[in-house]
């Protein structure tokens, strides 16, 4: 199939690279110029503008860093969503808000294009490997019509249905349960480390019995390690999908006491410079508070 | 092996009668008499005493139901400790504080016997099923020697060295994490309902993906039904765990924001009546502040 | 003074009011034109637009909901920032965003207008009696020229030096410990009505001694009696203001747990259908939560 | 009037001290028996042991650090209950918790002695001067009958009825206001100086408006800045004061999170090296979360 992709960041770049290897025929934009270069070496064409990446396209691809940088890509002059042909699909594949998600699905249909909402689980290994899952939501013919890009790029796709924005919704709380994952492991590892044991054994006792599940493998030893440099998800990310949950429960009245406390955790990993660091820094927080000092 | 139970509740019944069928020789004692006389038909002596049924064993189990029960039978007149023969061990399950653990461990010292804290995760089901997970410490010899008794109530078990004390830190730690998935599923499941999706498709999306778990399989359809009266678990006696835990994290100077939380949840599931319920009914107080009414 | 004053809701128009007695002359606007008509008996002028009522006035009066309400009266086509006279004063008077607060300085610096920002402290009942209290900050020579104004309005002005955002930050964080002070008295006369006394008992003792201000004489009783059908300050407007907190606080990185639990007390008041009552019914979800019916 | 007096630390002193200067005849006793020699130079006799100060006294006034030292001097062998004359007054001023209190109360009644609870709000300097207030409860005649004993040492007397563990109630509430305004002023000054202002002047314009109290006039300085060396309250005094008014809470099943939180700080508080601080340094958690260095 004929692909535009916009977005080449340490999420979207596996993924592009993916669609190349199973035969597809790219078009790729980023912002920074010199990641899509690397994308020429493959075969991909790179774009001038998003609106270029979304000219003569089968699927138009975004994979953004927030709804900012969708918007400009999709509604800002000489845009994408004029470029798309008719009829034609776009995949909106980065955690965007609710709302965006709702305002996309109207205009595209206003402009007789189809938009599919299809966020995905899954950090920048995952999406090298192709092991993402994916939640899509969205007119079905059209789901139907991606799935073998979807196949290419995740190990598993969840259909949720006709409106888009559910797969928002899904990807946001899905969300807002990982950061409540690593808030719950930090508070545990400082109990187990200040009672003199090692948080390492401790995790292993839980990912072999009830907590056997990949988001508890994936965290767990990040942070057990207390060691946030290598980033696959960057804090201030992982503060605006905290955002995100927040403003979706608030318009839809639902207090969210953990939300907030992890809301808390990163404004205060912001005020202690972790801006660089992978989002799970946010346990450092309930290490300083305990007394513990850097691992 | 000749052993002493005593603790006949929801947990205890099970693993008394995986030990019978494996043929070990029981003498069960419980409070409540009648509950330990169907362990007559099955072959087992009912002791008139915690004491009585401490005599003569190799292995003295508790499986009782806070700290006060557990010292209760240890420490009063007529005790347990002194009708137990030196080089015995007292094999001790149930979920105690920290602190009575290393008294126990202390006193057992002092009087030439043994004590293995062996506390355990899993709910009725599984004591039944013979399939806890165990968290063994203490003796490394005398770990060993209950090895056929553990391998026979459990499904696996995890020694974690010579302090005893440390199991039972796992142990609560443990909990504590389950009650923070309890939580943060209420705030998900909330927010996935006034979205208008369906929490149990939500669910599915969770356990086919990152969070592929046995607690979140266990504890996600029951908080998603919002209906909390079979109880495998009773709401007190997690109340109970959640300040063993808050004991703990402030005898070592941690503080367990989450933790307060979940205190405060049980706080206001006994303000609502719910003290009958299985302990995942704070999951009702999230969709009442949210609005929602019962599933 | 000539004074165009936009913004005739429960505050302006007490506001409005007493200028009115002082003997200034008033153009006024409100959107709702009905309550703007009032003040013709009075001996305004009714303007027909924002713009109207900032032209050809020495000072220009701002009392409005939010700063949607601001920007579109400021900055909107035919807006009152042209209409304004070079020279003159824009005196903000609501609570608007320190974002915001700030943009309106650079805008007003760049057009050669004046801007002082003056948000007030004080419910309906003291901005009718003039007995606001007044935070102002912006160019000295300003304030002290609406110096006459802030005194009929007010009991008493602070002025805090030049820069007018400042103004704001003091006028949310003081709303936020209203906020902190609704929050703990609720939480306060729960343990006591729960406790067998009388929380207006308590409250004497608590006003008659350590707390003996007036935050506590007006919100203690409201919070006491469980009834928020009289509303002085509705409790969606509390909450904007709880946002605004909020966004100031992340845009300094500072944690603010107690203000994250007042947003996620208004989040659950709006699910429990408060839209209409005071701000202080977030005291309602309290009582809830701890099993009391309304008093 | 004879007064047996137990617990001569930074509170009890100041009391003693002005009960002597008003004429009445003092027995003291303090366990550290240095602290009691300095009033025999006052003329008070020293007792040999709380029994003794009990012996022939009208008035038995307990002012000690905790439950459990109260209890020690109430009820261990040798106690001054026994040696408290029939029809006597045990006036117990000092921070209990509410079940002590009951018990207390009972106790009294049994042997025919009489149980005042009056528990104070003030600190050493307050104490000092006889400015305490002073919250009353239990018998009206022996209220009556220690009224000048109360109006020697406080400023002011609130007699609450029959029920002596009404006055408990209330002091732990109060105690619980107290920290929840230290909490949140100390938010409130984080966003404050890291917004550029001076906490001082912000300070100034609350206790010049809507938070002129006395409460916010003593904490307020001290927690601005941010020095917390000349301990009023010790903090792990503090600390037991929010265990107490949580137990009570849970017994009265309310939740309170701001009481929570504030448990949170103090175990933060304890896990920086803060046991010798006066108890508004839970501030310094805040602070340390927002990346602000010691004032």
């Amino acid at each position: 199939m004929k692909i535009g992709f916009v977005g080449l960041g340490n999420m979207g770049s596996g993924m592009a690279r993916n669609l190349i290897k199973a035969g597809h025929t790219l078009t790729v934009y980023n912002r920074t110029r010199a990641r899509a270069e690397e994308f020429h070496k493959l075969g991909a064409r790179v774009a001038d503008s998003p609106a270029d990446a979304a000219s003569d396209v089968d699927v138009f691809i975004t994979m953004l860093a927030d709804d900012h940088a969708v918007e400009s890509v999709v509604f800002e002059p000489g845009n994408a969503i004029q470029a798309l042909s008719a009829k034609r699909v776009h995949l909106s594949m980065s955690t965007i808000s609710v709302a965006l998600s709702r305002r996309l699905a109207a205009v595209h249909k206003e402009k007789d294009r189809y938009y599919v909402a299809a966020p995905v689980f899954g950090r920048p290994e995952a999406a090298a490997a192709g092991k993402l899952f994916i939640i899509a939501a969205g007119p079905s013919t059209q789901i139907e019509e991606c799935k073998p890009l979807l196949d290419v790029m995740g190990q598993k796709t969840f259909a949720l249905g006709e409106d888009a924005s559910a797969a928002n919704v899904v990807k946001l709380t899905g969300n807002f349960l990982i950061t409540s994952v690593i808030e719950s492991l930090a508070e545990a590892f400082a109990l187990v480390r200040k009672s003199g044991l090692d948080p390492t054994r401790f995790l292993d006792v839980l990912t072999e019995s009830l907590f056997a599940a990949p988001i508890y493998r994936t965290y767990g030893p990040i942070v057990a390690s207390d060691k946030f440099d290598q980033t696959g998800f960057k804090l201030p990310l992982g503060f605006k999908d905290n955002r995100l949950v927040l403003a979706a429960a608030e318009d839809a009245s639902v207090p969210m006491p953990v939300a907030s406390l992890v809301h808390d955790r990163f404004v205060a990993a912001m005020a202690q410079g972790l801006a660089n660091s992978d989002w799970a820094a946010i346990a450092r927080i309930t290490y300083q508070n305990a007394g513990l000092h850097q691992g």
